[in-house]
């Protein structure tokens, strides 16, 4: 029955998995507040217009678009930068720069469903607005690094390129932005032949293929490589400087596994400067990335307004620490189930119940009504490690039964030692 | 320009109001913790057939229903029941009963947007399936006010009644379920002459007319009045009694505020027995409410289980937070900004940012490159607690000048004791 299923490409997630995602996202949570990223909340379902401004063809295609009950053409949210951008052109437009902000949620894309790819995924998204400095774009590349570090992944490797080395040598032999943009897509997915294809100068074509194949084994070498193979197109040339400004503020603020790649293009249309990825070695998809985006706000008929952000993929990010098998530390608290022994003490139960959960402590109430023997069978087998025995004798001089499940042990506890003696 | 806009009905949270939405999901994520209600996380986007098989012609005509790329009819979930039952009667069907699970999310319907009110919205979810007693109904009436009491609301109440009362007069005439559905939808929307405009039955009609009367400032005179009232009815006999008794175990664990209305009706279809909304006197909205749905799972082809859940309106809670006034107990961490005094000096500004971050220490970094004077003025202004400025001088002997923003004092600081005086 097709109703028992999820919507293809969307998942439910339960136990450990639910929780590596809670776990995800208050480390994110925490990141931005160290970071200085205040978190915004922005609506799932946007205005299409919106939202295809500026993210480029591929990602348009592949949006859940729908119209309204009010006949209005909306989608639902395939990233956050359109809807950050569109709160910094308007409810934010005078907030002093610069702008830095924090966001986390569901986002949605009609993809093939495969291994770390799903059609709902989740991110943690960083925008930092007002800046065009070196230091901005080290910013988010090292808040990227903080992150995956305070979740105990290991071996994180960032792949960074700069989307205006590309831009300057197409645009020096005057390929139109439309065709840049769809050469870059292209090389987004590595069909390097149909990118180089779509370039009508013969010159640019070659200087193109050149840059694909500038490749060392220190990121150095490969930007001081690129820097001196572009140094006749003045744009890139710029970029090429730009690029490796930032290198050299995050490598010397941190240390770093870095590989310089010149012909990295990533999905979206918006990007103008430098662009990164962060990947695991165990895996070929990327857990994170993001760049900069000089001209959107303008776009979005804001003033002009350099700005630069980041995502990080939240099923991607549980799939690497499944992946690596990282505990996620999360202090267990102890639990307890209390049980009455007859059905006339349920409410005196209840009441003790309460009065656990109140002091900080986690307690079931054994719900089923059932004897005894088998809520403690239960109990056992969900590894629950005390029950709060209470019957009518005990309650008479204020106490309870306390069983450990653990050790095996039970003793008669007054009420008012309760907390104190399951708390330590 | 439209594109520049929210959807109708939805909106962007910024600073306080995303304060408190997080603030409300931590609260009831830590409820759910206390009282042992594991996360799960299902998808935004269900299919229609799904969504639509119990929730009520009402909720049915204000769903964001439309196809995906492959023709599937989806929509946006109106809440999130369906897709528990869902996970209950599919990858948790063999789990041991009860089986307790928390979600959280936002959610989708077509209404006319109004205060508290929106076409996007959040809600916290509890449902405990596999017991029919009476105390797992009491359960999630104790989480609810637990939850509120966590947030500091002031003044709740608790509205609460049984489907099962109204049901059982219905059906004692032989109003078919169609008839029963619309006519609760009608007494849900409090029009009562609509509603008892589709009894068919004279006698019935007046006994429904009667219920409607039954109303004493003390709940437990209401419940004893109910009680002899259908006394005629079996049915809805032992469903004045079931609640009797649910009300009796609530109020004997905790003191609570309690109005019972016997003719109290939700937009749910699902609900088979006691039902209840929670409201602080300042608004007309409920807060939140639940109900106990015993037929749902059999629906969804599980084995019949009886089961009870509630949801709790972020939104809402959020007005209600703010009309009180009530204060968000958040740690305000101390905030540092890392100012160096000239460009080369950036990286080893940077470097020690990163150092203050591992250290717990929120600390953003001027990443405008503005002079000294611009950037503590803008730090003023931002309320940042303290500037750390980088100059070379200071860096040679290994310090940094820390400059009090607050108290308006600086001192030289050697790097090695920065992180324990901004702590202390």
């Amino acid at each position: 029955m097709p109703a028992f299923q999820t919507v293809r490409g969307m998942r439910d997630l339960i136990s450990e998995e639910a929780q590596a995602f809670t776990y995800i996202i208050a480390k994110s949570r925490e990141t931005a507040q160290l970071y200085g990223y205040p978190e915004v909340i922005t609506p799932v379902v946007e205005p299409l217009e919106l939202l295809s401004a500026k993210s480029g063809e591929e990602i348009r295609q592949r949006m859940f678009v729908f119209k309204d009950l009010g006949d209005r053409q909306v989608a639902l949210r395939p990233e956050f930068t359109a809807s950050i951008a569109r709160l910094a052109t308007t409810t934010l437009k005078n907030e002093p720069k610069p702008l830095r902000l924090f966001s986390v949620g569901s986002v949605y894309r009609y993809d093939e469903p495969q291994r770390g790819r799903y059609r709902e995924f989740w991110q943690s998204n960083f925008e930092l607005m007002g800046s065009a400095k070196p230091e901005a774009d080290a910013e988010v590349v090292l808040l990227t690094n903080s992150l995956m570090r305070s979740l105990g992944l290991q071996g994180c490797t960032f792949k960074i390129g700069h989307i205006g080395v590309i831009r300057g040598i197409l645009s020096q032999d005057g390929v139109d932005e439309r065709t840049q943009n769809a050469i870059l897509q292209r090389m987004d997915k590595k069909e390097y032949d149909q990118a180089l294809a779509l370039v009508g100068s013969e010159r640019c074509r070659a200087m193109l293929e050149g840059l694909l194949k500038i490749k060392s084994k220190d990121w150095r070498d490969t930007v001081e490589q690129t820097k001196s193979y572009v140094a006749s197109s003045e744009k890139a040339k710029v970029a090429a400087e730009n690029l490796s400004e930032v290198l050299k503020l995050v490598a010397e603020s941190e240390s770093f596994s870095i590989t310089v790649e010149p012909a990295f293009a990533r999905g979206l249309e918006y990007y103008t400067g430098m662009i990164f990825e962060v990947y695991i070695s165990e895996l070929e998809i990327a857990l994170g990335g993001g760049g900069r985006y000089d001209k959107l706000i303008e776009l979005f008929g804001g003033d002009p307004t350099p700005a630069i952000g980041c995502a990080h993929g939240i099923d991607r990010i549980a799939l690497a620490l499944q992946t690596q098998k990282t505990k996620i530390s999360s202090k267990k608290a102890k639990r307890i189930v209390v049980i009455p022994i007859t059905g006339s003490l349920k409410s005196e139960a209840l009441k003790i119940t309460q009065q656990l959960r109140v002091a900080g402590i986690v307690a079931e109430f054994e719900v089923m009504g059932r004897k005894m023997a088998k809520a403690l069978e239960d109990a056992d087998r969900r590894r629950v490690d005390y029950a709060v025995i209470v019957g009518e004798r005990e309650l008479k001089e204020g106490a309870v039964v306390l069983k450990d499940l653990v050790n095996r042990q039970q003793s008669t506890i007054a009420l008012k030692n309760l907390v104190e003696k399951i708390k330590n």
